[in-house]
């Protein structure tokens, strides 16, 4: 029987674009429905109950949600092709480390630099700047988080640096100043892989996108 | 060669006890330094110099931090005794996705309670009992969250039940009378597991040091 895959998706989530890369590098055939997230449908509702977001993995009928226990789920299922995490338990908790700092500390602070103001705008940029500068000295002279190949971590963290140049003109700041080897490696991921480069949107577009709902819905 | 297994603990973290109970249930012999809070030994710093908390396990040298992250590295690990997470990747990515509600809705929420005042407070507290319901409902009439037996996700959630009491007279409100059937299982994992009978505090004395706690360093 051959798998039915569904992606419930919204192009521009850095969390959904996580799960994308996966499915790319493992080569999975999958349907990809794109969300209204002002109106969400009823199969997204029903297929994650608990927040009611996407990104969710629909494998055979079974709904799988919050994208990094999709990454790893894809990961284990498809486990021939572009294994992701380590299968050393203590190189597989490192990588599960940082893909847990990077949501507390990358994504929310990302977040939190495009939706609030003032002083509450600095501290998470500060922080941000901080993570990333945290990831870097992760990283060290490797080429991929993985190593030589893209990894857990890889996928974890690529997809908010397509939001990069949004929040550099929002929040008044440059990555590529704060963290030159972090930027080489997003731009080595496009460039070399061809699931990331597929899956990222244009960083104008994010830009564009951003502006107007800036225009319509806030910040705080 | 003999496993050099070090934890480094403190009493009365919830975090830390998931760690303890995942050790008792695996019957793994280990060293248990309890660290000073107010003045962190040089080991803790170095072994978890990303956020510099407890709890940390240090297998064979080498550190793993992040309490869910570290019973899963026990749980590979360790893996003839007492399975934690099942092996059926859906089932699993399930566990996963439960143990990531309770540190987000239920972990962060309890402190909350403890730590913040007024309306923050009262947010908090109705978050909480909003995400205690709703693993009251994922538990249904089953005897533990993994079924027959004790999994990952009871292990995730069950230290932070030794706090109730302390949260319910400060937070003035009643879990027994909000989410009965989620204490009746509290009850049973202290009741029928010696792993959670021997790690948990009293109450009483949780109560205690947070009143002392308190008087000292204020709530904000």
């Amino acid at each position: 029987m051959k798998d039915e895959v569904i992606l419930l998706d919204y192009w521009s989530s850095a969390y959904a674009m996580r799960v994308r890369i996966a499915l790319a590098e493992k080569e999975v055939d999958y349907e990809c429905r794109e969300e209204n997230l002002l109106d969400k449908s009823s199969f997204l509702l029903q297929s994650n109950p608990v927040h009611k977001k996407i990104p969710v993995l629909i494998h055979n009928g079974k709904p799988i949600c919050e994208s990094l226990v999709i990454v790893s789920y894809i990961d284990e299922v498809w486990h021939d092709k572009s294994p992701l995490l380590p299968s050393d338990p203590h190189q597989k908790s490192q990588a599960l480390f940082w893909a847990d700092y990077i949501d507390k500390k990358i994504y929310s602070m990302a977040r939190r630099i495009l939706w609030e103001k003032g002083e509450d705008q600095e501290i998470a940029k500060r922080e941000l700047i901080e993570g990333l500068k945290m990831m870097e000295g992760e990283l060290g002279n490797k080429r991929y988080f993985g190593g030589e190949s893209v990894g857990f971590v890889d996928v974890a963290l690529v997809p908010i640096t397509c939001w990069f140049y949004t929040m550099e003109t929002y929040g008044h700041f440059s990555s590529e100043a704060e963290c030159p080897k972090l930027v080489s490696w997003a731009k080595r991921c496009v460039d070399e892989r061809e699931s990331i480069a597929k899956t990222l949107p244009h960083p104008q577009k994010l830009y564009d996108y951003y502006t107007d709902m800036l225009r319509r819905f806030g910040p705080k």
